[in-house]
């Protein structure tokens, strides 16, 4: 038994070094029988293994010139291993992989030792597509011209291997030594990575060209990794459900718990999922472009210099800013000047703002706690966060009634589709054992700002639990191992998929949530009511 | 049970016809899946349907246009099965198949209805790789030259593709529906045919690149057929033994009976296997070329005005000829003119002189029989066996007493291996129930003749069965059914390969073979003693 689950848990990519017997009168197999028989042998396996032509035409002379002395890559796949590629057995350079996280704003590329399964690098890049369209619908419609999608698919691939020759030069390993990739994007990123038309994704009835595609060699796609490397794509439920949150379950193990615990990523949409190992439900809608940053004037991504953390003082309504220095150092309060607000920022901010009293239970400027900060600009109120004076971009940073109107819209979505789903499900907030907040947002996101102004319950703390990048770290353990990477397509069979009905009873529990925590305060024991009530 | 049976019995290569449902809010699967779900339905078949990323980009817009009805071509490979194309189900093009067998000097082409089984048509024509050398090791050596591979299977190819073309044009069908192929050829041709490098072929140790090489996508070759259509190659035992002998062993039906029987194919060279459904012992041995008709001065390949049989009257010592008219109509004597003669005929004509006492039991001319026919040329004696008058050429055909010495090398070889593998595995010549003739040369040769001259054993003559080419037929049961293309690659496990090793004991029957019928008159008790001994 022990045995059985370790050769389970072994990776579904591996290496083996052979050293053959060189042929002879009394031995004469064919060289790639004698390889196959060794790479058989080796991996202790009665499966077949499987030789392209391609490999067939150089195995010979390598065998020869390398004493017959070989590092063997494969991988498996349907019943078989398949050879990616041979390698002089004195080179001794190991073998490597990379987790792609493919979204639509960012992309970062993870390269993992397959030997240990160790990570050893990581980059993160713009999607070059944003060239062409910043939000996703536009480069839908740009891909049906005429050469718009082979255009969109190209920059991209040229884009990722530009940062492989990076990273593979800044760690000194050959390109080809990378022998396998995993990529989790949403569905339409997917579509544009793998050169399929995305044009049915958002029209009615929403049908992808595929949801489940199996495994690709990286030279049909042309990527500067070893051409032989398979490449896994991470399987879409559907339109507006994808790869990179099938990668997130995984990531995130609810799938394996006993315990009820919803995962929720909040990118451009708001993805949803409750459910443990018996069963996933998920649902997805707009809830994101505020809580992202994109709407408040000064909002912008999560970076140097951008608001992630404000303090109130009650007393003094003094403002203590923090801002971003590093991803890996945002937990005190910096001295940076501040160039924007991120969505976690503004979460802070607004919750801030409540308890202060200098917003009121419907997002309200309240005149007489704002004060001198408090300025009327085209005809709008807003409030200044930032004096020009302390901004590192020369003018004040002002949030706007419309940014918290925004932000409210947003808060209010995201706790209607909990409620919504929970309801479905017939699961109480109280039932919720784990809450997981996946993505860059997640990993700055202070949990009991997002209870003040009610976008998530109020729940203990310590329930929830910040995931980071949870798309890459699903793709990266899918490349891994065996049962991670089938895993990945039992998740996507096994989740049910939640259309969200935007019915009256939908807008109902919206006017409700609109509130600042809710019109029902039962729900927010903890939160208190601020002056501005 | 029988359904079982029937299901196992059924191909590896099979075409759905498909009425999907079209998408809709309800019903919002993607594309691709929806296409595999409903193949699967279709086959009733648990296992994976793989759709390869060419084929994905097409997928969407080709249901659409056809309105979800479809034909879908698949093949089984590894515990999956892997869409070939899909088609307009309203098209109602059958979907067919090509078997090759791949010889040095002639390629026979042979289109098959995938969905009957039935034969079409059929083609034979020269290898073009003669225009670079007749034999084989002349195109290996030219193969070592730079870009010399690569010109040997570019002109095989596309003579290949003349001939597909050809063969689909004169039936009226799509080349793009053509959906698989299988081919039958002996080791170089295979690696020629591959693009593999056949250097090691023929050189100590004598190592193939490969023997048992997987399926190929008919686009890797760039075959002009389906580009997703499988491509199916007979594997080889070794360099000397032939993935075309494995299709003539799975032809004969040898594999499969309990009865023990002989698989003989002359072509360069003798090709024997012995064995029965338990275990198969085979070698190979240079017999070949004087039987071929390629060392008499007078000698040819079968074809039009070619002597295929001889009749020498005993009393008058009247030569009738019969040469071959068409392959199909060889059971007469016919009056076209000849121009040669073909091993067949050679075997016949051997027969008869001695039979009729023109040659001794040491296959010499006996003078007082052949009368004037007997000429010197070149300070050799001739024999003529058809006048310049009554020849297709003009010139008086000829048969040297160097052109019988050489028969009586080569018969006496075949002989010799015939002894030397039945005493190997301890059987004697009596044991054998069938004794297959594999070839063209099988397909007119007389055993008759072949038992008086000593070249194959005094057996009954029901014993005796041609097959004629039995590595086309053998390759095409391996393109129609999942069994018969598994046990391809179970005859090649299971036979044993035996080396002939050209020693004292080989010599001595050797020796004893270059009689007619031989030395030990007992071993031929049916053959009379001609007038010259």
């Amino acid at each position: 038994m022990p045995k059985k689950s370790q050769e389970k848990n072994r990776g579904w990519i591996r290496r083996v070094s052979l050293h053959l017997a060189p042929p002879s009168l009394r031995d004469n197999t064919a060289d790639v029988d004698r390889l196959m028989k060794g790479i058989k042998k080796s991996l202790g396996s009665a499966a077949d293994v499987c030789v392209d032509l391609s490999l067939a035409r150089k195995i010979s002379s390598s065998l020869k010139q390398w004493n017959y002395r070989v590092n063997a890559s494969v991988y498996h796949a349907h019943d078989a291993w398949h050879l990616i590629d041979i390698s002089d057995a004195r080179d001794g350079e190991g073998f490597f992989g990379l987790a792609l996280d493919l979204g639509s704003t960012t992309l970062v590329l993870r390269l993992i030792d397959l030997e240990t399964g160790k990570y050893i690098d990581e980059t993160s890049f713009h999607n070059p597509q944003i060239e062409i369209g910043a939000d996703i619908l536009t480069r839908i419609h740009f891909a049906t011209r005429e050469g718009g999608l082979s255009q969109l698919q190209g920059m991209l691939i040229d884009r990722i291997n530009e940062e492989i020759k990076a990273l593979t030069q800044k760690q000194g390993i050959r390109q080809a030594s990378i022998m396998g990739m995993s990529v989790a994007g949403n569905t339409t990123m997917t579509h544009l990575f793998l050169g399929l038309n995305p044009y049915g994704i958002c029209r009615e009835p929403y049908i992808p060209v595929v949801n489940r595609i199996g495994l690709i060699l990286s030279r049909e796609l042309g990527l500067a990794i070893n051409p032989g490397a398979p490449v896994l794509v991470a399987p879409n439920v559907g339109s507006y459900f994808g790869g990179d949150l099938i990668a997130g379950i995984l990531a995130s193990g609810m799938n394996r718990q006993s315990e009820i615990s919803f995962l929720v990523d909040v990118g451009t949409n708001a993805e949803v999922v409750i459910g443990n190992r018996e069963w996933l439900m998920a649902c997805a809608g707009a809830a994101g472009p505020a809580l992202e940053g994109g709407v408040a004037d000064m909002g912008m991504m999560a970076g140097p210099g951008v608001i992630d953390r404000v303090v109130i003082d009650p007393v003094t309504r003094e403002f203590r800013i923090g801002t971003i220095q590093d991803p890996g150092h945002t937990d005190g309060l910096q001295d940076e000047r501040p160039v924007g607000i991120c969505g976690s920022g503004l979460i802070d901010l607004a919750a801030q703002l409540f308890v202060a009293g200098m917003i009121d239970l419907r997002g309200k400027f309240v005149e007489a706690a704002c004060g001198d900060r408090l300025v009327e600009m085209d005809g709008t109120r807003h409030l200044v966060v930032v004096s020009a004076e302390a901004s590192g971009t020369g003018h004040a940073l002002t949030l706007s009634q419309t940014d918290i109107d925004g932000l409210i819209r947003s808060k209010a979505a995201m706790y209607t589709i909990l409620t919504t789903i929970a309801n479905t499900v017939n699961i109480s907030f109280r039932e919720v054992a784990k809450f997981y907040v996946a993505g860059t947002f997640g990993s700055y996101i202070d949990p009991r700002s997002a209870i003040i102004i009610g976008m998530i319950p109020d729940l203990p703390l310590e329930t929830y639990i910040s995931l980071g990048n949870t798309s890459l770290e699903g793709a990266g353990l899918a490349l891994l191992g065996t049962e991670a990477r089938e895993a990945l397509f039992q998740i996507r069979d096994q989740i049910t998929y939640l259309e969200l009905n935007v019915n009256q009873e939908f807008m109902n529990l919206f006017s409700a949530a609109k509130f600042i925590p809710h019109t029902d305060r039962s729900l927010f024991p903890t939160v208190a009511i601020g002056d501005g009530s």
